[in-house]
């Protein structure tokens, strides 16, 4: 079956505490059972007030010094730090951390894009429970039964660019795990395990676009496991991870 | 505009010289201008004959310690390593190089499922050459304008489970810069540069599936810049790396 890719436009900027399941719902058209929604980080953050006046920020000696050797603004130099549990590296003007969340991106996430001027963006504060929330609110509101992801651009260790991948995940396990199953020919499968939110997530990425107004796509006709599971799995332990 | 992802279900298992673009086009609905072919490399590999009996391999000595360090089999730890340039990580039984081609992924893409027992399938010797082979059949054939991209399935840094990336280009610009764009506030964009072959292939493999029989699958109504590029452009040069 073909698999639809949504968008759903939504010409208001987000403010804290708009009614955001509304404002989705209002955009999309009519709610089908299983349907994935997937929703960028920005709006999510905006909604939760997850937004600092760079003005406002006191850049401590680390932030200063830091920025100094970058050419960065020390107040967003400030924010990063104030999100991050460690430093994973920093060259050539990009720091790349580990968020209080565990994840590992550039600037913890802190963002100046598709903001009012002055200010920055952080991450949601628990990604997942902004996922569950929304996607309660989806399901009573609609009566259907919906997954919802919350996505970031990250880029990547080896390869150029970067792809939207899932921070939050509510009422879908975001991997698909292969291993033990039977190939085509009778074989074990024995690695196989897709990072499915991921995968969704860039997917939903393709209609979105950085200059348009579509922070939420729906992926439709995707048959998915609606077990427990949280953006959490898709962090490789330490003890696994050969390059952090 | 809703974009589509159509899986091409192909019931033959490909063997060498099998007329590829005939074979897909029979199993695929009407092509029209700027469907986008994502294509596992596997089939390539089978198709190019790129696929080794493992009985035939002989391991030399570093494959049969590593073999045994790792309890491998050391016929399979040979063909890996005839197809890596260098090795970035060995630990833990996880062996990840930087094949001939310059991509970083595990086992040079050595692979034996979905292939018969006893043998195992290499990356095709040059994937951008592959692609850009089967879009013209593909072009010539039905008189449209196409792009095809060849996916594999590749682990990643710091995040579980694996996601499909494109090892092979053509017809389509990989990467989408947003850089020196505007933002909906109209600020200028200083980092954005989507992996937009990758992204494809991730939305790809959410309608193949590791034990169907969908080893081709079209992405329609999605509008890309048809400027020349390769994978290669999605190969992060060692200097902009920070992980390797």
């Amino acid at each position: 079956m073909t698999i639809e890719i949504i968008p759903v436009p939504i010409n208001k900027e987000i403010e804290n505490d708009d009614k955001l399941a509304d404002l989705i719902l209002k955009a999309a058209p009519k709610i089908q059972d299983n349907d994935i929604f997937v929703v960028s980080q920005k709006i999510i953050s905006k909604n939760e007030g997850r937004i600092v006046f760079l003005d406002t920020v006191i850049p401590s000696l680390l932030a200063v010094g830091i920025a100094s050797e970058y050419q960065k603004d020390s107040r967003v130099v400030e924010a990063i730090l104030s999100e991050t549990k460690r430093i994973i590296r920093m060259k050539n003007g990009i720091i790349i951390v580990e968020t209080k969340n565990g994840l590992v991106c550039a600037n913890a996430g802190v963002d100046e894009s598709n903001v009012v001027n002055g200010f920055a963006t952080l991450l949601p504060k628990n990604p997942d429970e902004s996922a569950e929330k929304l996607r309660n609110e989806i399901s009573n509101k609609t009566g259907k039964k919906v997954a919802v992801l919350i996505s970031d651009t990250f880029g990547r260790a080896f390869r150029m660019g970067q792809t939207d991948a899932a921070i939050g995940v509510s009422g879908i396990n975001p991997l698909l795990d292969y291993r033990g199953k039977k190939d085509t020919f009778g074989k074990e499968l024995k690695v196989t395990n897709i990072a499915l939110a991921d995968e969704l997530c860039a997917a939903a990425e393709l209609a979105k676009g950085k200059t348009l107004k579509h922070p939420v796509v729906i992926i439709r006709n995707y048959k998915f496991d609606e077990s427990k599971g949280t953006a959490k799995s898709l962090i490789r332990p330490d003890d696994e991870d050969l390059f952090k």
